[in-house]
């Protein structure tokens, strides 16, 4: 079965104010839609960025790919590999570490590869679950991902998530989002505000939620002293700090001085950081990302390796739709060893998908596996459409978070160690 | 698509007296031989260990398997963790590294896992390659495998290889071999003979094959103190040395004395022993066997974890037949890694086989992949009905190369450390 054709579509579709250690959303956030059609007439779908360097990137791995046999997952990497050369593709954001060769040609590979297992899966009649091992879990848990937002975006109207500048108003997005969704384990976004001010909000969310297990993340925006800081003052109250603060070394020194794991989706990002993070024990939680870890059957050899060191497993999410949330959850239902409920920015989307409705629903906190075959969605042509429409018409052609900020608090810079 | 009956058959077939560092080997090797039948009445195929207390592993497990979906990796491989138990599997010849309870799992694993990709991929009308990503490579190399031996077994004839008990019968032996298969790399089993003796063996082997890859394997027959001296008379002339020494600290010890890598399928043999390998930098090459680390899928993961921190790669093999040989074929054409050729003991078996002749053959040192569908292989029921005889009247039930050494050298002692 050979691969026939590829189509590439971006898409554009609104985004809330979310701020971070760089920045704040823009009003559009960007994603790649892949299709690939095998010569049975099978199609598979993929997501991935919405960059404009990063569609490039695709377009020409796309050229290479046509023809080539629909299981030959090593002759595709190598494909994509030859595509990409020696090409670096670096984000605007840098919220998901460094950039490197390796993670530019695991990123253009990955949309490509779902959408593989996908067409196999489909013509096998079984679910892409089944193509990575089996599903161990029928629903797959995910945390409420809690963002310090504005209202609204500058001149627009104010959201329905409403202003979260403080631990109140986290707490009441808390609320809105667990009520919702059924969430029950919490992420807060941090890096926003002063680690006092951020400890402070986790304490009225341990409050508020007695029981329920709460992350922080606040993006790499500590040094490793305020890190050790945060750390010891959230002793017990944590289930783990993720990336508290830039690179291994870094993170191995907190980490040798603070009771709860540190996970990480920024430290180590691709394979060539595993040995020495591991050398260093500088991470206990890996936070896999299968848009940049090279795909599903490639996130599962990561996980086999996390399974032999000791390492524990979560799931990392960029903003996505429902082709991403599919793909996370045949990849986390097959997964043994996955430890922490996994990330999701899906709540934020609030609706709007390129898929079908129906087939993914976050109840309980979870999103129960999709019956299948393949991936078990369907792309909704219509809603592709308005969307591809949107990209071209929002004016964005790259996340930049930091660029957006600027416009309203032009001294803005990047919050990376400077507390 | 449900496992719907399982067939264990032992079988039993010649053996020439080869000679290691434990004994010499009995005049009937075991395996057993495993038929998964899905219920859509698709048979697979599985090869493995033919020891009693093995096959009575395989019945156990194998009635816990009927009625688990074929593509249930991970249900599988947890029902046949809990048939285990407990119990730890320790092998009468010692050649495989120690036993652990580990080890155990991923051995009586293995054969329902390589029949189950086989029911999958007849399925899907591909080969088993195709799901572990794909073939690298079209010809799979293996090295002409030499053993010091007697001419026959005591009171029997003389075999067709003939007596090899110093350089000019390996010499010989490695002509013969090289001539029928077209073998490009050579394995020398070693200890043996006094290590001076295996020096000259292998010098002589330099002289009548230049150029030729050469590896010596003396089953930790060594002290550290020997293994280097070893390493260092033989500086330049192997391409690796084979577990010259017991354990990850002797291993380590030597590797940071001698020139050439050190290669192990003793002293790393399940995922446990991988950290403490690595962080000493024990081994430079592992030969996985997906007889006992699991099986195929979980031999890929092996292999990418040594993509990862910079191992390289072999295949380990013990006496076998053509099912395993098909697995083995399989699995190195989908690794990309695979930097050395295999393993195997093929030709000792001189045609014996419970496989339809003409799918599987040794040409210019290399096995072409099988065209499939499956592992591209059929069961031959008269031969195997006619090997399975043999195992009923042959009278050997556990693998014992020092018990039969004993009857002849009655003082002998495996060769532990003992150089």
């Amino acid at each position: 079965m050979l691969i026939r054709e590829i189509r590439i579509t971006p898409v554009a579709f609104r985004d809330p104010p979310l701020l971070n250690a760089t920045g704040v959303h823009e009003p559009w956030a960007l994603r790649g839609i892949v299709e690939v059609i095998s010569d049975e007439g099978i199609t598979g779908l993929g997501e991935t960025y919405g960059d404009l360097s990063h569609l490039d990137r695709l377009c020409a791995a796309a050229r290479e790919l046509v023809g080539v046999e629909v299981h030959g997952h090593h002759a595709q990497y190598a494909r994509v590999a030859a595509s990409v050369g020696t090409d670096v593709f670096t984000d605007q954001h840098g919220l998901t570490g460094a950039g490197s060769n390796q993670k530019t040609v695991d990123a253009v590979f990955s949309p490509f590869e779902v959408a593989c297992l996908d067409i196999r899966a489909k013509a096998a009649g079984v679910r892409v679950a089944d193509l990575l091992g089996g599903p161990v879990r029928q629903e797959v848990p995910y945390s409420a991902y809690l963002f310090y937002k504005w209202a609204g975006h500058p001149g627009g109207t104010e959201d329905r998530f409403g202003q979260a500048l403080d631990p109140e108003g986290i707490v009441a997005q808390a609320r809105m989002l667990v009520g919702e969704y059924g969430f029950e384990s919490v992420k807060l976004k941090g890096g926003v505000l002063p680690p006092d001010d951020e400890i402070d909000t986790v304490l009225a969310l341990r409050d508020a939620f007695p029981g329920l297990p709460l992350r922080l993340d606040p993006n790499v925006a500590w040094t490793p002293q305020t890190s050790v800081r945060v750390g010891k003052a959230l002793d017990g109250v944590l289930e783990y700090l993720e990336d508290p603060t830039p690179d291994i070394e870094g993170m191995a020194e907190v980490a040798a001085q603070v009771s709860m794991p540190l996970a990480t989706n920024m430290c180590v990002v691709t394979h060539e950081h595993l040995p020495p993070a591991i050398a260093r024990r500088a991470v206990g939680v890996l936070l896999t990302d299968h848009h940049y870890w090279g795909g599903l059957l490639r996130s599962t050899q990561v996980a086999a390796l996390c399974e032999t060191f000791g390492l524990e497993l979560s799931m990392h999410s960029n903003t996505h739709l429902g082709i991403s949330l599919a793909a996370m959850t045949h990849l986390a239902a097959a997964t043994p060893n996955l430890t922490h409920a996994c990330d999701t920015h899906t709540p934020w989307q609030d609706g709007q998908d390129v898929i079908a409705p129906g087939s993914l629903r976050i109840s309980g906190g979870a999103v129960a596996l999709p019956d299948g075959p393949g991936l078990g969605i369907e792309l909704d042509r219509d809603a592709l459409a308005v969307l591809h429409e949107q990209y071209r018409t929002c004016g964005v052609r790259r996340r930049d978070d930091t660029g957006y900020m600027c416009r309203f608090e032009p001294g803005f810079r990047p919050r990376r160690r400077c507390w």
